[in-house]
């Protein structure tokens, strides 16, 4: 299934987030089976507050037109939150795949409601990679979620 | 009166990038009388997709924690675009401080529903500047909101 494919990509990506010493959330964007962008939240790699897995995916992906954008899926390994939703919502991209929304949800009323499909995989592995992560790191995960300690 | 003085410093940052060739649009992030960042719209600077003026601003702005964003104002050319208004529900920026929504507006309910202050300011300079822009640069424009030519 191509959708476990793509998946298996944003997993790499947070994947190498982490070896970084970075948050562990990867994206992809693809159109047409091809695949136009990785990325990876970017927050201690960068020091960037609006690079998160899906921006910094949508980032290096470059600048497209809308209608390359129209018939994408973004995969992302965790539910996005608002900002990563409202750059869905300002490219009209139609559909996200998450990994998991256990760990974080956010947006997914807002995304559903503008009519963008969600599929939710709910891959263990996904979820496991944030619960370790934000149980060693509570303070940094807050800070990209914007949470008061 | 204060928020004057910080859409100036918006407005020039809008005309900065009008001058380097790009999208006019600026911002400015205050919090107790301190400028934590400005910046403007790099789509064609940087040929960035996530680069708003909001966010290119948050991004100068650097990491911060939730406290300083929870007491801090966002200033901003044009009315945000859904990835702007994203930014501002992560970070929880309580309020938010408009040049002009005439030309575009996409988001302001969204913000009002979750409890953001938003106060439009209605400036014939920023109406004009996207004016001018839009009709000289349409696809430009489109690229930048999402829409199809």
């Amino acid at each position: 299934m191509s959708d476990d494919r793509y998946m298996r990509l944003a997993i790499e990506q947070a994947r190498i987030g982490l070896s970084e010493g970075g948050i562990p959330i990867g994206a992809a964007l693809v159109a047409d089976g091809e695949v136009l962008g990785v990325g990876r939240n970017r927050r201690v790699q960068e020091g960037s507050a609006i690079r998160h897995g899906e921006t910094d995916c949508l980032e290096n992906a470059g600048r497209l037109p809308a209608r390359v954008y129209r018939k994408s899926t973004l995969y992302t390994t965790l539910s996005p939150c608002h900002l990563c939703a409202g750059a869905v919502l300002l490219y009209g991209i139609p559909r996200v795949v998450i990994g998991e929304n256990r760990t974080f949800t956010a947006s997914e009323g807002l995304l559903r409601q503008h009519g963008v499909e969600l599929v939710v995989l709910d891959l263990d592995e996904c979820v496991q990679m944030m619960r370790e992560f934000i149980a060693a790191n509570p303070a940094l995960w807050n800070e990209d979620i914007g949470v008061e300690d």
